[in-house]
């Protein structure tokens, strides 16, 4: 199966400011990339860059400045269906992670992401659409009733975390089985804070 | 399976203190509670609260006043093995979650919780003792290795989701489906909020 990996080339894990510098979260980015791509082909499928811009990686890539959505959907209309889309920054994802996704039924199978997000998605019929905007595990939930469509859900942590702040670096960093999690154990530590955990400058 | 289901009767869900009043609060955790209690016996176990007072409910109780390590240590001790432990506040837990939990192999299986927690267990194996103190996934694992025993990890959004804060009430009126998550979509609207989202008052 063709599998999508959303990439944002420009401006990488903003939200990552408070902890890493500009290059730091360059290099998380690209690892982070590096891992997911590893981790789909592994799994099986073809893994397909959708890029903002040029990036240098092993696997095909294809460029569209435009935002997210328009760009997934217009990705997904050139690809043959079944076809998925992983985002980029799903650094706790496994091979056995993609395979529980691409094995769940429905014409649209979503993997919910933290704080309403739709961390990755099976497409199954082409009168689904996808909206990033928002809370979009509900917009996608209605966007596929709407086309009578059936929406199954794979419930996994690995495919729920992705990586956008600080404490998302302590789930790399415990939970982590890539070359991203490898490098932020070289950085950092777990530190237990308030009943939950953080990271620390080593 | 025994499964113990530790709840704080004294003072439950303080963080939750900026999103609801003390006895909103004392509602939300009953309602989670029972949520639990029903979904461990819906996927055919046998709950029983651990709490640190007397409280209502429909399932055998045993108190303790102590902290949570040394209380489930005792229960564990008295439970005939393999048993579980289910926290209180996972609203999002299914009996197919749970399914999933008890059939996961090793001598200890781990369902981890955001923010290095560890949010249900399977133990088959006397040897282990918990310690939820901090990072406490990663303690259970080091627990389990000193005593040579196996840990397998279940890969759920469901139990890897327990209930401590505001943003986590959107994470139950997105994907809960117990009494807990519906008495949190009648009071609240999930909102987004650069690129997440929270909850509002109705």
């Amino acid at each position: 199966m063709r599998v999508l990996v959303p990439f944002d080339a420009a401006e990488p894990k903003t939200r990552l400011a408070e902890a890493l510098d500009p290059d730091e979260r360059a290099t998380l980015a690209h690892r982070l990339l590096g891992d997911v791509l590893g981790t789909v082909s592994d799994a099986g499928h073809e893994p397909v860059v959708l890029a903002t811009a040029a990036v240098d990686v092993d696997a095909p890539v294809r460029t569209d400045e435009r935002p997210l959505t328009p760009a997934v959907d217009d990705a997904l209309a050139d690809a043959p269906l079944p076809a998925g889309v992983v985002m980029a920054d799903l650094g706790l994802a496994t091979p056995g992670s993609v395979e529980r996704l691409v094995g769940t039924a429905g014409d649209v199978a979503i993997a919910p992401g933290r704080g309403g997000g739709t961390n990755a998605l099976v497409v199954r019929d082409p009168a689904f659409h996808v909206d990033f905007h928002g809370a979009s595990v509900r917009d996608h939930r209605r966007i596929a009733a709407e086309a009578g469509l059936t929406v199954e859900t794979v419930d996994s942590y690995r495919l729920g975390t992705d990586v956008d702040e600080r404490a998302d670096l302590a789930e790399l960093a415990l939970h982590g089985e890539g070359a991203a999690a490898d490098w932020v154990r070289e950085r950092f530590a777990v530190a237990a804070e308030d009943g939950r955990v953080t990271v620390a400058r080593r």
